[in-house]
């Protein structure tokens, strides 16, 4: 309420009470007023009440909640159901003008300036998660894989005779075909095998672009997150390679903003060679639906020239996901949750390095791998071929989900390529594996069911081949539920 | 509550209104069958209970919401904030997969059923909108330029030697851009001024044809809905076109599902010639949020195939909105909303045409536009060179939004491409104008406040040049409000 | 946000489009402006937006909202559930003080805003249906009957003496409670027959008065809204006596608002003779859940006392209902249902006349009754002795809710005292007969579907003692629904 | 979803990822079932989810959610706003019959499941705080003083002579309130002080009995939770008192299920002597809003009595509030809440103690009292006569709430009885002091900055004499917030 509103209150309350509501908004007030001022994440994180006030007052903003509004155009923000109206807040314009993603719409001051502040405040992040020198980024609608392809359909523009984008071999579809969705032929690089992990072949990469010639290139297609046993590609000196070459590069940071070690090669690479742009999840790192990504890079021009070619107005759901988690959680509330994450991280190494002991397996090294673990398979899979594949579907029956289990010997043809040993990012890897990880919200409770479930799993399985008949009787119930709710508690 | 819940609740409460209350469940749950076994828009709408109830039920078979699931993957669809949650009724995990847009999730079994059932309700509305023969369709989170864009990119794969878009012009840049960003270069066929109308020139369109060759051209990019004075294309034509010279042929819909004109043109289009695939704008035809697209077409396999080319998941959030507004509304209350845009379109055509009498404009002959309408502004032009402009802004400062004002020789370059005339669609359009358009969910309110204040605007104008003391004393209030909530009453 | 956010909104987003926002939400603050000012219901109902602006700034301005706030009572407002938080818009403190309910909180601005407006809106539209002279009024979150009881026992410090309650019979059990339970004995006054209708026997209460003294008298407690064929009180008489023998006057006026007959009833006894206070439900009156009702009368001092009466705070539930309710409709919005239910009155008692001649019964000539309907079941209960009955419980059970069956004869005993004919407030009344009333918020398709089921359930009745094999064949589905959903559509 | 909308699912869903749903469903069931089955607090908390499935498929029980209901009654549970129909999950019907607010309504078997189920739950939570053999309560919406009324009024009926109630004296206007609106006399017996406490006079209230007589005495009506110095009366003296003299016995215990000490008064006092009723507040014991009550008993027929005293249909919201709040947090939930406050009471006591040494104050020595705790305030009298009183405002100005300061010597007049000494219980008590208590809900925060800002205060009222100019300069800020957000975190 304004001032006079306050004042004619007084007539109801009296004063010193209406007084002190006037100063408790003005709190709320002040804290908007930092966010406005510095389009920084803010260190505490707010109240749901000082967030639903300021999505209230930006709703306000837009033409579409104008009182004296008449619309006679083709796209007026109306809407039919006041359940959808509720739950966007009454923001209907969405983000961006028909020229630019990221540009401001003179019909939605507030949708604008919705999009102005999520970017801001997601750019922060990024710095204080690591990559400090990062200097532009924007929040799109679309996934990680859709983001990267409009990376390289606006290289495309600046290199119009390539036609390759190389790329370290990471056993996504998505990441393969964000490639060939925008016209290009992904040239894939084996990875080589040390120790237990899968890394870059550098040499690859650089006789590959002396073999197709740096301006064929498009770009360098690298990734940080990933499944182990492959980890992080070496950044810092495909950056480098990329400078040499004067050749692109463009990061798939699909969920690494949670680890800051994947941020950390990020931020080398930038400093010491060439990252044009990187990419990442909305909901992977920011625990919010999917449906987003943030392309981010450190020459604010490009990252323009990609906000630019995005032809039409885009969602502001994915943003104003992404800005309610963060004004919540604040900072300080999402440093915890990373925090958390590394420390359950290993908890769940050394859980499932206990577990895979006792069953006659391994935990694989792969110490470049800040979230994804891998344990053998070996004995499961010499005691039944079958074993391992069933170990998936039974597990998904429990209700463990996303520990994924990688057998051995998988072909699989992707947009006409054919990969040998798919799922395992390699040709020939030396063992078949489970997957689990330790990513942002993952609790305690997580661990010990998984490893609980994981257990008997593995018991029922070697019991099988002697006795098949056990396998129903000894199994069974979910007593064990390791979170209450789908929200986290910070 | 299954029937062992409803036993136990007549301990509590009398058998005979407990059974009542579980014959009211079973008509809830009647209506779902409906809906689930048909696939289609329900004739009446739903409540806000059913439409709740079902949410909730879908959402509960999502892995997130398991009470006893544990999660240790990268993506287990958690939200930090319970705000997030509750407006996405707990449905995190989006739609899709990395492989396909439209397939089923295993993570997700109540989100990829809201995906499917979306689609199949979409489409059943676009069969009874006109297209009778649609046989595919999906819905996409992306604007409709980026939905074009897509549709691009997949037939490169069909025709990599292709390099041109032939492209009746149209003057929004989205439009333009879609073709520009996936890579092609479009060829600007002007329109053929006929009467006041802007029409397809067929013949320009089959000389560029023959000039580029069948196998250079990726596709004709047809529009139906558009600003008056241009009007849909001809779309008949066209199609026997790109049938005879076997090229692709996509369009352009974007507002069209309104009126039965352009989904009939449609329809005549894929009966007698070739067109491959439609794309429609979610807001503008369906009343709610911006932010996704309708791709469909005839052919389920290409459709299906540009499906595919999406890589990864995406946001659940378009998909969420439509199908609540479409139960909502119901397949009559959908029509009504299309009826009602159609009365009023008559209505602000006469008072427009009333008003233009009134200052010595007149109303543009575009019958084949069955939304847009355009009054000259030519005695205001004499008037005063800036005239034209400064209506603009003052429409603007009155909340007259969506009233689009045209001048004359507007140069603009979008991607490297100069439009002369922009906005107008046209080199050299014979006098400026203004347009006004009865889209969906326009109300006679919104017509007459209209109608009052651009009225008070001309007059202030032409008074001004002799006395500019007026303008400020004669204008001011917003009294008159056409509506009072976002929402529409239906 | 206050000017100094807007102005730092300009470093966002274009000036012109914020100024513009800006003036958007004077338009929210102007209609909040003129409540506080006047204290009137608004003409035109508020959008939904508006609305929880304003409660949003009402919840700032408690307490337990205050950033700053920390808290060592033991009552702090404190929340555990955020879905209780929510649905009370975080307005926790709820309405007045341990001396008086209507006072004002120093913890809770924003709560004690709230009552005072809504009980000087709800004042306002007491005016405006009627009671043009009442100068007091209050919600109270308590049933009807509890709030009778209220006035009851402010009415024993006044007249210290007093034992008895006169009360013209009406039959329903917490009329006769409220008395009962403020420890008073109530003097039953039998109605007279004049036609059809039963009313008032001015005669007995006068005699009862002489009879008991009027000092042995707390009061005489009368009824406007009733089943018909009992009508409401001959309330103008009444007042006279009251006034003649220095009688206190307590009206039960439970649904009585939504007719105008009722409330004229109210405003011509206050002003020829004496009422002292009139209570009526808020969920029956003003379309809101259960749970309140609105104690009003013309002497301000004594509904205070009334008011101070009440021990302790309470719940602000119905106070928040029926605020946002009025806000919503507006006063239009509310005088077009009270039109909408008066005209489905007449339409109700048509079809209800002519179902009856269809079956050889007759609508009971009631014209004092403008909202309930009686028709005879004489020859239903010629017929079977127990068909009069068996009606009520299919109505029922085909969810013909409201409809009331009154069979002769019956005998109940309340709360000590014994009613011959009860349910037809008469201890002989002439012919059993079945009840339907045009309530507010009632429709068109309430009547026809009613009618509909009616019709079936008495031929189904009179067939049945020849066959009544055929009772369950010919019955069956609910085929037809009135409503769609919960909520009205204004 | 029923079985048959599963099967129908799966030709859209593959067939075992609809079974996981159903199967995730059923333990949603499964947790609804329990609570049906025992009626008891669950152990662990439910989710969000779990609890809104529940809620709405209650209010698909109620008519006015039917489908295919037509409504021609004068009560059909119509809802003109979705806001107001939404807050309460369209549960309109209330609670209650007009016989009795415990009853079911046969228009309502969801809301009326609603009300038996959280009488229940409620049921169980006050024996595991320790009343072991309450036998019987229900939840009112009304005040705790009104609820007092209510028993009361109950007790007329069974003691028709009676005219007094002996009340061991509490300063707090809605408990001596409580017994005038019901009619009858309160009879105070002053407290004596033990040491530091104030204590029940217990050879008094016999001299009382005495004096009166046992048949015109009500009853007793005590007390337990209060403020400091006053302490929990001695119940179980004055239970073995009433029994003696068959006097029935109504224990306030207002926020006393929070400390077990209260309720072990009460378990014991029913143990060893007379308790009837025992009334406590549930916004102040259940974290949930004001407005309503539980009247709890040992005797099912004397609790039954009174709720069948209560004319007319209730408010069901506060029902539903406690509901929510304690199937959210479960009883191991609630026990934690319970345990942190009586953590956080001695931590507070011990801040207080040594901040009160250092101003040359003492925490007065008050054992018998486990929530409320007093600092003296002597210096400070001492320092100014009027620096006390200030104080308060000081505190109250900065945001500190719930601290309360009782000076000497006040003057009280309640409903016609005058108190001297009012707000210390005791017509003498022998210093000024400050109260501050620790309610279930206080976090360390809210005592830390209560501390840091009393200490301000305290200096400033001292320096203020010599120096008053310095007052304002040394004071202003609000920076520190014990708390985020009106929600606990559990």
């Amino acid at each position: 309420m304004n001032s006079e509103n306050f004042r004619l209150s007084e007539k109801l309350v009296s004063a010193s009470y209406v007084r002190q509501g006037l100063d408790a908004r003005r709190g709320h007030e002040q804290l908007i007023r930092r966010l406005l001022d510095q389009g920084k994440c803010p260190e505490e994180g707010w109240s749901e009440s000082t967030i639903e006030l300021f999505l209230n007052e930006l709703a306000v903003m837009d033409s579409n909640n104008f009182l004296g509004n008449c619309g006679v155009g083709e796209r007026e923000g109306r809407v039919a159901s006041s359940l959808v109206a509720r739950r966007h807040y009454r923001l209907i314009h969405g983000i961006g003008r028909s020229g630019d993603i990221a540009a401001v719409q003179p019909k939605a001051a507030g949708s604008s300036l919705l999009n102005k502040i999520t970017n801001s405040v997601v750019l922060d992040v990024l710095k204080l998660t690591g990559v400090r020198s990062v200097s532009s980024c924007f929040v799109v609608p679309m996934a990680t894989g859709m983001s990267l392809t409009l990376c390289f359909l606006t290289l495309r523009h600046r290199r119009p005779k390539a036609r390759y984008i190389l790329w370290p071999r990471i056993d996504q579809k998505s990441c393969f075909k964000s490639m060939v969705t925008a016209g290009f032929e992904p040239v894939v690089i084996e990875n080589v095998l040390e120790g237990d992990e899968l890394r870059t072949n550098l040499e690859e990469v650089e006789r590959k672009i002396e073999e197709f010639g740096a301006e064929n290139t498009l770009c360098v297609h690298s990734t940080t997150s990933c499944f182990a046993p492959r980890v992080p590609d070496r950044l810092e000196e495909l950056s480098v390679l990329c400078a040499k070459h004067d050749i692109p590069h463009i990061v798939n940071n699909a969920y690494g903003v949670q680890p800051s070690k994947c941020m950390h090669l990020i931020q080398q690479g930038a400093r010491v060679g060439r990252i044009d742009a990187f990419v990442q999840s909305l909901d992977k790192n920011f625990v919010v639906p999917v449906g987003g990504a943030i392309i981010a890079g450190f020459d604010e021009n490009f990252i323009q020239e990609i906000s630019k070619i995005y032809p039409g107005r885009a969602s502001a759901s994915p943003s104003l996901d992404v800005l309610i988690t963060l004004l919540t959680l604040g900072a300080n509330g999402y440093k915890k949750l990373l925090a958390d994450r590394k420390e359950l991280y290993g908890h769940l190494a050394q859980e499932l390095s206990a577990l895979a002991a006792r069953h006659g397996e391994r935990l694989l090294k792969t110490p470049h791998n800040p979230i994804s673990l891998a344990m053998s398979l070996n004995h499961l899979e010499a005691h039944s071929s079958s074993a391992v594949t069933q170990l998936g579907s039974m597990l998904f029956t429990r209700q463990v989900s996303g520990a994924r289990v990688v057998p051995l010997g998988v072909q699989q043809t992707v947009s006409g390529h054919t990969f040998s040993g798919f799922m395992s990012h390699s040709e020939a890897y030396p063992c078949p594996y489970l997957n689990a990880a330790s990513a942002i919200g993952i609790t305690k409770g997580d661990v010990t069911v998984c490893m609980k479930r994981l257990g008997k799993c593995l018991k029922i399985l070697k019991k099988e081949k002697s006795d098949p008949a056990d396998l129903e009787a000894e199994d069974g119930e979910l007593e064990e539920s390791p979170q209450r709710s789908t929200e986290l508690r910070v």
